[in-house]
């Protein structure tokens, strides 16, 4: 898979990211921090690939807010009170409020789009908004104040300006230079925590880590432990400093990355340069930017500022009723992120490309000696389609990746890389602690801590086989889960159950009814209690799956207001209402994870690491629908002549 | 991947085979069945890539016995009793048997081999031989009868006759014809059943079923269910002919798969063809016809009749002491295949081809924003080497990948596909079922039945870390198993440990211990009860982990004579003897299992399933070590253009 290209896809996507660069920055910025002329170079494809979307028209239902449209939002609210117009109220999100499903169903290319709606979520004098802009009518439609605990996504100007508050603190800066760190080396990070007790109610707070950049990039890797600064970002005061004493900071000797710096020989046989190619161009299309259409699938595609990436409408055509188009899935992204003992919410991409291509493996083989006089060597090859995110939030560096085979399934994966979190430690080696361990993590370099942390990814699969209702859940063959709490699953090898979503309206010939089937990979469960402070607001981690009974407004498996809640809108809270699910229009969650004990090897950066999981038709076809396609011939493979072996 | 390609490895393997079709073989055999002439014609690759092996000698103490040293190890068994030379005993299997450990370890090119020697598993009326010939002195050095229950192996030999013995009761032939079957259709196929019950003690016995191949190729479809003969292998007699009556035979329409023949229209727009291309050519060497090397690692990889590939002397160099060669893994293959309700012993590969290749994906990538004035997008390639063996065992065929990371990993997969075994039965749709279920496993066409089975694979892996002795298996960080009994694991979500082998006595700089971890990846269990038969036989499918002291002859977990065997020899019992595994010569083995309850997308032919495990260095290395690796530059990929996007 290439590095970040210059498919349609990315430019699309760029375009956007542009547009909430324009949108939103404080154009210069405190050094260590951000640069806004640092922004703009790191984003955006090669300039001569680049796409000019100011004019762009929406031809989807579900295409997302166009430049225009964006515009035309901004415009509106600013009539709107609280004071958008006077700046006492600020945009933290927005983006295309979905028509109801009802309607995207029955939308056929040609008609007219349902009304183009957008929402927002504001802030306003300590107050969250949640407000749908019609852009049609020109009028906000609703207004609704608080409706849950928490707080809108932070934006960019919320982070820089916290930090900024930090470092106009004379205390704060007197602890810096006391550590011995030059104030234009200092990176002041904001990080999220989540859960910060009573004396901080009614405010948003944010606490300020601190990290020196000097002689290296990789300032990740030297923290400044022991000192941070919790900032109020609406008064814009710094309520608390910590300063827990000096701490040892890791130096900077092996911590750099870049490659065109590396200095130590690597004892390694070169290894020749190494592609994959079609010579005859890539087999997908993509129509008015987003519908997708490759092999026997079809799939719209955008990009979200929340969700990442959003997979909808995948419908796949059946060979054996004449390519009638069926439906697979209505909506499927990662609906939220759990990094204990880091934050929810944290789905916040300020550095994403989208990427499309295809691979190559086998599908299925066959040698077959016991037929006389027949020479039997069938095989079928494998070529996937792969939608993929990649994007770096912070310290870490995530794929999210949509592989679609041509079998009807669906593969999902998410890969993590990037760099540890690490906490700094007066350590240098395990003898030193002896038997007292550090309840953080294990020693991977002289004194750092990998912080030991989990990553938990749950994932909105809204499947409608067959159609949007009709749809029920069940485990093995017989056991269909009629209400919520049926379906709150937590895998165990020794359960042997099968996870299946079947449309009983739609039988087999044979009298299967239709059907996917969810097929975990390898995954990691949270261990904290479920009363502790982070496991309620990231209560969407208790059970790998779920099955809820389709809502609109159940789309972010931590609630809409993420930030500091109090866990009171989340995935555990919808699905506790125990709707019923039989027969009807029915939403999957599932949850994969990544338990990560950091070791050397992590250090200075971590190796990507992956998990997956597969959304497999089970009775959805009559029965093997790939048998027909193709095998790869050698003669459509002329471009390379091989090198001779040595 | 490419299908089975030209490499050297797999035409040393052809090789290999090829001496074995022309060993053993009845050359004209029952229609139906084999045919000898289609054997050969199913063998072997493109003449003009043949290497003439009849001249090979051995230059590592690993590398198999070649074509001189077999035909010398049948002269020397021609003089030793029970009649070798008069008949009466007959060769089952006969590979190298592997010098001791330390020798092996000790031995560097240019040194002397260690003496070469034979082990045969031979029978000599109905007496089970387990025979060890020196080559350098040219002796039998000892003949073990009947070490532990069981038999050895099946050849083809057995196989055919069985069938021709049933074939030739006339008895059986008016079943076949009273079910609407010619002879000439007929494909009776040999299987086996392991536990026979009591009157057949002391026996060898094989059941034969009957297939038709009228109208298809793909006769696995189309059982006679309800009939069947057990034979006697060694008496040539049948002992019993089972008739329960007619069952529907399914019907041949649906059940063709080669491509050639396809009539049906495909609903798909064309995949356009796909390669992974090294325009430099492939970065692998193999020397000597098995040592590979790649990168920065070394293994001895060699083709076996029992456990398909194995991989020896695994070890990576390592750049932070100026390319050391370290050792990682002294010997891994699969060693045993239970397919509940089949049987273990099934290593059987009469058909099998070793490939190899590089593949390429994203091994590390960050971008990073929040330092003032850079560009940073920093990614390294992930190619990764593959030794691929595929293989095909009557119904099934698999692929056993051993994929080497240039970060130290070695991941492990299985793959199957293939085809069903299916079970005849009345019943055409599942509303005739009704209450009524079928025990074997659900509908999946007209009269056919999927049987619900499972794969469990166990790996052999000897794991050296820095060494043979001085291995630790640890779990979590602190609790390291003392003995046998401590390391019989049965893995569970919420069991949060890591599963580590380490080398206490080689410490980093830190003072962590060198290591590499297990990391599972999807995975199933079986659901037998462990007093089971099959399930004492398979018993080595009990945990997902074990991990035994080094003993030479401990290699397949089913025992050396698995074949009927009562289950006495297997690694359930080796781990209960309870040694002590601390800071030893130890080995791993991990179960890897795949639940599959069959659906109408299996049939004809079922979509290849995978499911693999990782090993992973945990403190082996300093610290990352691919972050001087090269990044892939457009520049050294000149020689495709793309195509332009439509």
């Amino acid at each position: 898979m290439a590095e970040p290209s210059l498919a349609r896809l990315s430019a699309l996507f760029f375009g956007f990211l542009l547009l909430l660069a324009t949108y939103s920055w404080v154009p210069r910025l405190h050094s260590g921090l951000l640069s806004g002329t640092g922004v703009q170079k790191t984003l955006g494809p090669d300039p001569k690939l680049r796409v000019d979307h100011s004019s762009a028209k929406p031809h989807h239902p579900l295409d997302p807010l166009t430049v225009q449209e964006i515009e035309r939002v901004r415009t509106i609210l600013l009539d709107h009170e609280p004071g958008f117009g006077s700046g006492s109220a600020t945009i933290h999100s927005m983006a295309l409020d979905e028509p109801d499903k009802t309607l995207v169903v029955k939308w056929k290319k040609g008609n007219r789009l349902p009304s183009r709606r957008a929402e927002v979520l504001a802030l306003s004098v300590g107050q969250s908004h949640v407000i749908v802009v019609d852009l049609d009518s020109g009028r906000v439609v609703s207004d609704v104040v608080n409706p849950t605990s928490g707080y809108p996504i932070l934006t960019m100007d919320d982070l820089i300006v916290a930090s900024q508050v930090a470092l106009k603190s004379i205390e704060f800066n007197r602890s810096v230079e006391a550590r011995g760190v030059k104030l234009s080396d200092l990176v002041a990070l904001p990080t999220f925590t989540g859960w910060f007790g009573p004396e901080e109610e009614g405010r948003r707070i944010l606490k300020v880590q601190c990290f020196t950049s000097q002689d290296t990039p990789n300032y990740f890797m030297r923290p400044i432990e022991g000192l941070y600064a919790t900032v109020d970002m609406d008064k814009l005061e710094v309520i608390k400093i910590v300063d827990k004493g000096m701490v040892p900071i890791p130096k900077a000797a092996g911590t750099e990355y870049r490659y065109n710096v590396q200095n130590k020989p690597v004892h390694m046989d070169r290894i020749n340069p190494i592609s994959i190619e079609q010579p005859e161009g890539p087999s997908f299309l993509v129509e008015d930017g987003h519908l997708v259409k490759w092999a026997n699938w079809v799939f719209h595609v955008k990009a979200d500022h929340r969700a990442g990436i959003i997979i909808s409408q995948a419908t796949v055509r059946d060979s054996e009723t004449a390519g009638e188009p069926r439906s697979v899935m209505y909506k499927g992204f990662p609906s939220e992120l759990f990094v204990p003992y880091m934050d929810p919410g944290e789905l916040w991409y300020y550095k994403s490309y989208l990427d499309a291509g295809e691979i190559g493996d086998v599908s299925w083989r066959h040698s077959e000696i016991l037929i006389p006089n027949a020479d039997i060597r069938e095989s079928r090859p494998k070529v996937t389609l792969v939608a993929r995110m990649a994007t770096s939030v912070g310290n870490y560096d995530y794929t999210f990746d949509w592989e679609f085979q041509t079998d009807g399934l669906i593969r999902v994966t998410v890969a993590a890389s990037g760099m540890l979190m690490v906490k700094g430690t007066p350590y240098e080696n395990v003898d030193d602690l002896g038997d007292k361990e550090d309840d953080s993590g294990p020693l991977i370099s002289e004194n750092v801590i990998g912080v030991v942390h989990d990553h938990f990814i749950t994932f909105h699969l809204d499947m409608d086989i067959d159609g949007p209702m009709n749809n029920s859940f069940v485990k093995v063959k017989k056991y269909v889960a009629k209400t919520e709490k049926d379906a709150q699953i937590k895998l165990s090898l020794y359960d042997p159950y099968e996870f299946h979503i079947v449309n009983p309206n739609r039988k087999s010939r044979l009298g299967n009814p239709a059907g996917y089937r969810i097929i975990p990979g390898g995954n990691a469960v949270s261990l904290l209690d479920h009363d502790d402070p982070p496991q309620i607001r990231g209560a969407f981690s208790n059970n790998q799956i779920w099955v809820t009974r389709y809502n609109r407004s159940e789309q972010f498996a931590g609630g809409v207001l993420v930030y500091q809640s109090h866990g009171d809108d989340t995935l555990q809270v919808w699905s506790d209402r125990d709707r019923s699910i039989e027969n009807n229009d029915i939403v999957v969650w599932y949850t994969l994870g990544f338990h990560h004990i950091p070791c050397q090897e992590d250090y200075p950066v971590m190796p990507t690491v992956a998990a997956s999981f597969e959304l497999k038709p089970a009775n959805f076809f009559e029965s093997n629908p790939v048998i027909g396609v193709a095998p790869i011939f050698e003669k459509d493979l002329p471009v390379c002549r091989p090198f001779a072996s040595s």
